[in-house]
């Protein structure tokens, strides 16, 4: 984790089950040499042993490169673990207990799916929100109907944290997201399923810089 | 939980899914009418928001029977949630750091199927430990060879805390392992998979109760 603010530009998800045998470890490691400012360990049948595991060996690259290493819902895990934070759904613990678990400097990120469970997040404490489906994803088929551009940026708008955009993301629309509003795009399958997912990245990374510049008229 | 020293006699797994509709709540209702001393929520899969809402639905009538509320593997769910304690096996989060995060009065207990596991446990801070399988369980698929009487006895003779017999337990073999050392006998299908669960555990409750006490030679 850098000094001052985190970026969260590019947010990739180690889903360790979408591709047999690309463990945790492997893809965080494309994904910081691709240039990802975060990294979510997201698992939810692996023992707790394992995670805190994941965590320790992914942790030092994470550092090395600047980029968050965040814990999806085991707040616990992350504490234990020594990682930069935790990412909470609405299934999850409810934010308000996470934060208290977990205090500032950890990074706390709450899943968000409308403008009320946004400004909710935001108030018990959250410092992003993640905010999706955007569109229609394959990765997570409980996520619900996609919200769409328009549905996203309002939501965006309307909380004054990051927000990061999740749901079939990939290089054809992440210029987007970022030009409605999202402080980050989170990615599962765009990277996790490329043949080179250190590749994967760094085109998805240049295509979100690019879009910011040109959506701050730098 | 009452004062003192907490009492483990029949320590009651609510596993919900042995019998289908048969929920946590429902399970620990019957089981606490039946005399449990303990409850555990032992549920791998639900999303953790569930699990604090069992929490919140058993704690009241854990504490009318004046009996303790466990919540498995997931410490920050027993923090949040406001359990009484959280039991960790060799696969969860590592015994000493669970105790650092959940300092007493809170209870932890921590599984071991070996002395060595054991000792360490007990040196790591556990408040019981939870030693099996004992006998063989279909209960618990991964849980190994069973340890039998013998050596169930070597490791509850070998820590100064007690031990919890786990694995395969029923009316047929409680009074052995009370005989064998064991501070009490945890059971999930001998009481979920019951026609009458409070009358399981009745009978199981009163079977350990004598076999205490001719051990004892009261």
């Amino acid at each position: 984790m850098t000094d001052g603010w985190p970026r969260y530009d590019l947010y990739v998800i180690t889903d360790a089950t979408l591709i047999p045998g690309r463990t945790h470890p492997e893809i965080a490691r494309a994904a910081l040499e691709g240039g990802a400012d975060a990294i979510q360990i997201r698992d939810k049948s692996s023992p707790a042993i394992n995670l805190c595991r994941a965590v320790a060996e992914i942790q030092p690259q994470a550092r090395k490169y600047g980029a968050l290493l965040i814990v999806n819902d085991r707040v616990d895990v992350a504490l234990v673990a020594g990682a930069d934070g935790a990412h909470v759904g609405q299934q999850d613990l409810p934010a308000r207990e996470a934060r208290r678990r977990l205090p500032r400097p950890a990074i706390l990120g709450v899943s968000a799916g409308s403008i009320e469970e946004a400004k909710k997040a935001a108030r018990d404490g959250a410092d992003y929100i993640g905010v999706g489906p955007v569109f229609s994803t394959g990765t997570k088929p409980d996520a619900g109907a996609p919200l769409g551009l328009e549905t996203f940026s309002a939501i965006a708008r309307a909380v004054g944290i990051p927000t990061v955009a999740i749901g079939g993301l990939n290089l054809d629309n992440v210029a987007a997201v970022i030009a409605a509003g999202a402080g980050g795009v989170a990615v599962v399958a765009a990277v996790v399923t490329a043949d080179d997912m250190a590749a994967a990245a760094r085109a998805l990374k240049r295509r979100i810089v690019e879009a910011r510049k040109s959506t701050h008229g730098t």
